[in-house]
């Protein structure tokens, strides 16, 4: 399956930069032939090499049973193109709304290491396994995952780094807070010491 | 001791609001007469009540043997006016720089429930107690905090919200990526489904 334009894959030990500046994420996840993509702000790297991250996933979500059945996620990152589909995808829940991917809009892409599938319209995307912490993850709904493979959207993510500057601001990443409110990711400060 | 020019506290049922946007911190922490301050991208808000965070504490750094003595630590939020510092104290380390606070300027205020002090010139801060968690500690560098306190700087959070928009640019917060390059927090998007 050939990747959609402009998307490239990110070396793993540059995986990390992906997720450093703090973005909001999409969970994708599928199993048995279900598929989901949930919101998530509280996502964060947690290792260089290899990569791992964490990710807090909510046990009323649908979600949740995806990723504990299949043992395997993406996230996404989602930039201020599709703020409107993030916003909704993290207030809809397939429990109640099964249509809710296509209600929106989202299509996907396939992963090239796991079943979850990727969200056309971000800007990156970290295929992950589930290191299984069976305390974290009943106790505090904390999941790590190992990295297998990232990609990036190349107009704005080229040679480790981010580069929104030069690219169309649509193409930012997206920071929530609270009651439909994002920030966008803003002005780039190169700093010496 | 009064609190600072512009620090407000803040409710702890809005304490996650400070990290939700994924900005880079600040982690302060004190034992037996010992201070350290240093900066952390991997910081993350886990739960809303009570709130708790998640921070990343590398075994190396000097913070790490104050926190675990201590149980208790702060996350400062720094903004763009402190960059570089907020570069400085994540570059050095108090185990070969013992004066690095010093060197780079850093001043601290007194903190309400924890002996780890609050950085001046930062725009939030949420004081914390360690949850043992002895094996996320030792495999993964990762500590729990539930927050006890939280301030903020009532020029940029009111009402639970960051209100960056109408203050000066250099009060808005930090996303680090690598090299010395961060990303301030950018435009407000409001998303209505």
């Amino acid at each position: 399956m050939p990747l959609p334009e402009h998307v490239a894959a990110v070396p793993l030990d540059k995986a990390y930069r992906l997720l450093n500046h703090g973005p909001t994420v999409l969970v994708s996840s599928a199993q048995g032939g279900a598929v989901n993509v949930m919101a998530a702000a509280w996502a964060c790297a947690l290792d260089f090499a290899p990569p791992k991250v964490t990710v807090v996933i909510d046990k009323a979500t649908h979600t949740r049973a995806l990723i504990e059945g299949s043992g395997r996620f993406a996230l996404n990152v989602p930039c201020v193109a599709i703020a409107r589909e993030t916003l909704a995808l993290g207030t809809d829940s397939a429990n109640t709304q099964p249509d809710k991917l296509a209600r929106h809009g989202v299509t996907t892409f396939a992963a090239q290491t796991v079943a979850a599938p990727l969200v056309q319209g971000c800007v990156a995307w970290l295929e992950c396994r589930v290191i299984p912490e069976p305390h974290n993850q009943q106790q505090y709904d904390l999941f790590i995952g190992e990295v297998l493979a990232a990609w990036a959207d190349e107009r704005v993510f080229r040679n480790g780094h981010w580069e929104f500057g030069q690219a169309p601001d649509a193409l930012r990443t997206l920071h929530y807070v609270a009651g439909g409110q994002f920030y966008a990711t803003g002005a780039s400060l190169q700093v010496t010491l």
